[in-house]
């Protein structure tokens, strides 16, 4: 089943925004048995979006668009893709009270802008946005061919595909499975792990597909194929699977696509454990990303960001002659970083980074990118030194990723 | 002069990554007075990179395409436009030595797949690619209508832009400057927002744009336009910028495009001053996101994330019986924490949050996304409760940068 994406805003056009709700809808689109044929980026033009509808569906059954739903001037894809379908916008009471609902839990108030939000297309089918104030809308055309126009704010998109998007696709179209299964392997390059496994790859059955996708730390690798039969499929994908177990064996950390910090948190709620974080050149990122996943409360007491020598000193209880003497970038001060939090927060673990993000800041000895790294419980500690690149951002991704790798392990071996 | 972007691979596809060369060259050609008109992707595939291109010409002057031009079998954009041109390929020696070249720095073996890529259509303009192997093809039209064929690599794409194909478009056409302006408003919803400034907006001149890109607590306003004479627009702009200034005042936070937390930095570092951060329910993102920015040790002096309500008492000084009596996310606790960080971090101002980031832990009083949020100084505190959604991703999100703009104002009026 062929599907096209056309996204509308001028900011994709001018550069001022990535264009990230493409690959979302491409990657569920595909995991979902379609194949995306064109994205379209256009402005918020009414002709241009005439034309391109008109173009996607000389090709494509299912058009997916976001973007040009908010509720001001510059915005015009409903009424566009109403005059397109021949529909005249109607009043919806259903639309309206769902942007009353929302407006509840928030502290906005109704104005005549919002209140346009409301009129939808007579015979489109509606379906209510559950984050924002533009509803979803369906159109189908004589010939069967669907377009969809939904918001372009990721969340509230994202949203509608999960709980009604894809769900309406399925029961409309007999789509082909498409199974896909992610593994993930860590402490293995790229490159490395492609020689590892050429003979297993080269022998992957001709409908079976396998991508490499490397991320800090980690690659995935995904076996991915479309089916009449799913079910043998699958139980294809599964055999090859077991195979690569026997070749990579303890370096696979998971067979789905999951972050390292949620294998952490599964770890940690089975054993009934918790975990504390001192972080210096990370600043809070272990902390935010730790916190980002629900319930994180269960398995983390809180952290110190120790930015200064002097908090590394006054919370911690680091030595300031091992400052002094070493340097707060050293292993003697971050070891001491992770027993402190591990012992002020009453913790069963401590992880604690101390390094030069960048840009400026390093020395001919510790270069920018130098990062210690501990993790401790009440009977060690462990740590290790690494050395990353120039870039701040991607100098403090690393170093959160590399220091959840290493409590994961820690975890597991103690 | 209109242009359009065509990237051509399976990978954008099937979302297994995002197109960020898009963006670039989008940000990139706008800046340089081009105004894009449509980015494409599409598949490696002949029939499409075909019909892809058609499209394009019709509305625009120049196609900038990156993508399918590596050594492998399944990259077939050279031979496709060699044939669309009426081209044949054609050895170049010039190419060829660049390869020679670029493989002498890496300790990479020459191959038949590599020297094929020294083949180039017969009357394109050659620009050697400086980080890899494929040749930058910039192919002429009779009409004097122009396609360039670039890598998909986005650093050797990046090279080609800025050292040869900038510069050559400049030199080939007269381009009109585009002049645009971000004015960022903080405090009114977007729809109210437009109800405000509506009399100002219908008057703008017919060839100044506005466009509102709306973030958290934050309204971007972004004046842009074309014009043969760059002064007189930036002049026309700055005009309607002061009076827009005259209805917004003090709700207009900045006149460039830049994130809350750099205005509080730079307020922070006029003024030498420091800040420290007590986190509950935004778990470290606070801490995180100041500390993505470089230097910002001048001004952040670390933070703490109080997860648990034992670390808010132990570290922060919170009395435990206003726990018990006004629960962790209340007005009392949230200041108590502000104070607590300000006082044994020593810094100039202290913030705290503490909330209900959910998806559980609400109740019918205080349901998941209210949120307390504390600033203060030696003087005083000042705490507010804000109701944001049901996803925990977007409170976090949300609380942080009202936290931001709580302290911004904070910072300015005291």
């Amino acid at each position: 089943m062929k599907t096209e994406i056309i996204t509308i805003g001028d900011e994709i056009l001018i550069g001022q925004i990535t264009d990230t709700n493409s690959e979302y809808i491409a990657a569920r689109m595909n995991a979902n048995g379609f194949d995306v044929v064109q994205i379209t980026s256009i402005h918020d033009e009414k002709q241009q979006i005439i034309s391109a509808l008109n173009s996607a569906f000389l090709r494509a059954d299912v058009v997916l668009i976001t973007g040009g739903i908010g509720p001001t001037k510059d915005d015009i894809t409903k009424q566009t893709l109403a005059e397109y379908f021949g529909m005249r916008l109607i009043y919806s009471n259903l639309v309206y009270q769902n942007i009353l609902e929302l407006f509840k839990t928030r502290s906005f108030v109704m104005n005549e802008l919002t209140r346009q939000q409301a009129f939808v297309p007579e015979n489109a089918v509606i379906f209510q946005n559950h984050a924002g104030t533009a509803p979803i809308l369906w159109f189908e055309r004589k010939d069967g061919k669907i377009a969809v126009s939904m918001p372009g704010v990721p969340y509230e998109m994202k949203m509608a595909m999960e709980s009604d998007i894809i769900p309406q696709l399925h029961q409309r179209f007999d789509i082909q499975a498409n199974v896909s299964k992610n593994i993930l392997v860590a402490g293995i390059p790229e490159s490395q792990l492609a020689l590892k496994i050429a003979n297993w790859e080269n022998a992957l059955p001709p409908n079976i597909h396998l991508a490499y996708l490397p991320q800090y730390g980690i690659v995935k690798l995904r076996l991915s194929g479309v089916s009449d039969n799913s079910l043998s499929l699958e139980f294809i994908i599964n055999q090859q699977i077991a195979a690569l177990t026997e070749i990579l064996g303890k370096s696979i950390i998971a067979y789905e696509d999951i972050s390292v910090e949620q294998i952490i948190s599964m770890l940690l709620r089975n054993n009934d454990k918790t975990v504390a974080v001192a972080e210096s050149c990370t600043g809070g990122n272990i902390a935010h990303r730790l916190t980002l996943l629900a319930g994180s409360s269960d398995i983390f007491n809180g952290g110190i960001v120790a930015y200064s020598n002097k908090l590394k000193i006054s919370i911690l209880g680091v030595k300031s002659d091992d400052i002094e003497t070493y340097g707060a970038v050293s292993q003697q001060v971050v070891e001491q970083m992770a027993q402190g939090v591990f012992h002020i927060t009453n913790s069963n673990f401590g992880i604690a980074t101390s390094g030069i993000a960048g840009p400026s800041g390093g020395t001919a000895e510790k270069p920018v990118g130098t990062v210690w790294i501990a993790v401790c419980n009440k009977d060690k500690v462990v740590s290790k030194v690494f050395q990353f690149g120039n870039l701040r951002e991607q100098n403090i991704e690393r170093a959160t990723q590399m220091a959840f790798l290493m409590l994961k392990d820690f975890i597991e071996e103690n």
